[in-house]
């Protein structure tokens, strides 16, 4: 990693990663770029055809281009089945993660039963709890806090100071950015004369292989039961996950989105950006969730499914909003003008 | 704590919490579990009469009902005045808190000049500033930070990387999760020449007995004065309190609900998740408020008030979402089309 | 700092700040305050004119005023262009941020290659990284993480518990609260057979001079180039900024605002809290968006925009927000009115 990027020819490419060169497969590159700032020692894609005409300004020494834009440009390229997914990877072999140094930093605090594979790295400061156990090729990055009776797969990657709570599971290959937390107490509370009683939370969050975690991403721990975030979910940052709730695998969900306690969604479902998910609600596979939309029952059918209400200059805003407050009186209003109408249409007949 | 859980009868129970024992009192459970999925040596609660039958077909060892359930089913049971309350406390008697191991981890920093109780417990890694007081029974978790002259009560319960500012002050028996923040600067900011001036934030933050805090949550110092959390609040997670904000006691508020600065509610009141309210909003005692609810102005009367506008299948939704930005026009349009009925009618009679 | 605040007399504050002294320039006072609860040795201010008659009550000792209520009161005052931003000045006299004490913590952990200026602060149990570099008098608060390559300018103050990853760049005089999590990776994925491959995100934040960014807001690093925020912008708490997102200069962002990646928005706006852009949205200049407002698309006009529909006892609600389901049809059946109406018309002629 040192200095400059290491380089690959279209060749090289194409023999890791499958695809077709068309040009001069020693057509060599040195970095991934995007369409418009690509110079001639990167690489660049072309993510749909219908901007192909952009790629007569490119400067790109190379591009990445589906089967449908194969003849498209005169520059050097790689025909492949899909150019966005191929471009990550390339970026991947150009990119590659940070190596794992094994071994535990001085500074950091390991309780004496923690079982910790030789082929981990614990960074500075980090403080991992009794009968913790964390598999080989594993990262827990600085300031991380693991609770006691945690269990982390292999090649998992925490980043600095993250928070996970006792009795937790975490799959291999598994992302956590800074300052997620993992298995604080539901909001459990039971009431008695006027005063909240708290509900001891004592399910545990198990989440499986290949999930990513946005920054601080909150998931509560089960209040019985356990939380559940199956394999190959993708959370952005910032968002909010309920007691017992379950996640289906492969689904992706934006930024900023609370889900409330007890919510199943299902598999490959994608939902938008601060949306919010009432408890309880169920929610099928194969749903996209518009963002910002407020998802107040189940869902039992695939499909997209919107709840946004836009935007306008405030004087207008103004003007519908306040009609909103009266909406159900305009429509008994029109009800009333449809009744008369008809009313006159008899008498005259 | 070590293997097991501890064992109770109904007896041991009833004597503990009050309550009546129906079946024999010798019965012994292990553990609280759902209705669902209790097995025999499990105690669950009817959380509702309407689910009796559902006790049919449950395996639990014994079963927490309501006085109108006492003849509901025949396993043995524990009739109270409200189950779910009831519930909560036999699931604290199973489950307690781990036991404050007083005493200072050697890697902690903490200032000379720190009144920390000899009943008090420091994590690794935390580290407390100058004139801080922790009282007896007080457990700080690892890697929290706790700024210069704030108070800690008693029995308080600070999770891991937690962050106090200086000055704050918090009472008894209050719990704090992970990724909490209390006393960063509030948004304060006056503007001179089209550039934003800071506004000192000169006050604190005062959180009083028994307020339980959700993970990632932040609470601001106030501008001038203080902003107060009185007793018995319960915040869930990833809530934002602004400056000078008065929480009155008793009141839960979900997670993701953003308050603005100068807000004041009530006591006993409820705000659902991801709920906004606007700056100096000022709300009375016992205001419940559903989810995604976007309070803009002061409400005076108890109640439930509600403003999310749900979602539908995207299509549906587009045709609705569009008409909405015409509300103020088609409302303009039914007012004309009364008028020219009225007008028919006169000019008839 | 010790004991008592310091005093200063009203000729003391003009001859530092400007402005014109009306009354005793001999006045002396202690500390800044509200309004309703100065006492005599207190200095406040009047924001708006049309609040003097409350000046009639105050007990402050002297007060700041703009030039149209120079006359509003007896009290020894200060007359001033802008008393809101002559306030926040003088709070800044009576409450100055800590001095920084130059030099490390023996707990913090820091890499050899680190560059520290002599004049900075590593506060304990920070983690500096390699090739760091920090300007003259910034501060580092406790166990923050700065990751390798990042470089921090000077005069700035990092409180407890911040991460920065590897190679951002942040201006001087920046200020960032406790939580904040800048240079995470983006949510960049692709999909490959209904699996999600993560896209590296390899661009960089890059903070401008004299940018506050509030507790536990992050920021995403690019996807391939940078997310910018430029100078003298002001993050409330908990608002999330994703990849590529380009923020102008003079920006205020309040509290809990989703920004979703790619957007652009223009210098000197200002956005309400709660607010949700979705990606790709490009703002122009001086644009003010209400808070809870959902930016579905661009804007190239300055002006107040909003979109948050408020809220209603709940029965009056319910009303609204079914009869909100079916608007596109309410507006069909209120063109049938119109058409039916004008073909009588048309028929009586």
């Amino acid at each position: 990693m040192a200095g400059e990027p290491s380089s690959f020819s279209l060749g090289e490419i194409v023999e890791r990663l499958g695809g077709e060169v068309i040009g001069d497969p020693r057509t060599t590159v040195r970095r991934v770029a995007p369409l418009e700032s690509a110079t001639p020692d990167s690489i660049t894609f072309l993510a749909d055809e219908r901007y192909s005409s952009r790629l007569g300004k490119s400067r790109a020494g190379a591009v990445i281009v589906g089967e449908s834009a194969r003849r498209a440009t005169g520059i050097p390229r790689v025909v492949c089945a899909d150019p966005h997914a191929y471009f990550a990877r390339v970026s991947g072999l150009f990119n590659p993660p940070r190596e794992v140094c094994p071994g535990s930093h001085p500074s950091a605090v390991i309780d004496a039963s923690a079982v910790i594979s030789p082929g981990a790295e614990i960074g500075p400061l980090a403080v991992i709890g009794r009968n913790v156990q964390i598999g080989e090729g594993s990262r827990i990055g600085a300031n991380c806090c693991v609770g006691d009776d945690t269990r982390i797969g292999r090649h998992a990657r925490l980043e600095a100071n993250v928070t996970i709570y006792h009795g937790c599971t975490m799959g291999d290959r598994v992302i956590v950015h800074s300052g997620v937390v993992i298995g604080a107490d539901g909001f459990g509370l039971a009431t008695e004369s006027g005063r909240w009683i708290k509900v001891p939370q004592i399910g545990r969050v198990v989440i499986g292989n290949d999930v990513e975690i946005g920054a601080n991403t909150t998931i509560d721990r089960g209040a019985l039961e356990d939380t559940v975030i199956e394999e190959g979910v993708k959370l952005d940052n910032q968002i909010q996950i309920g007691h017992n709730v379950r996640i289906g695998a492969h689904t992706a969900i934006a930024a900023c989105t609370g889900i409330a306690g007890s919510v199943k969604i299902g598999r490959h479902c994608r939902i938008g950006g601060a949306s919010g998910i009432a408890g309880h609600v169920v929610i099928t596979d194969h749903v996209d969730i518009s963002g910002y939309t407020a998802v107040t029952k189940s869902i039992d059918r695939p499909g997209r499914y919107s709840g946004v209400y836009g935007f306008e200059p405030h004087a207008r805003w103004r003007k519908n909003a306040v009609q909103l407050r009266h909406l159900g009186e305009l429509a008994e209003r029109v009800r009333a003008l449809e009744k008369k109408q008809a009313q006159k249409k008899r008498s005259k007949s």
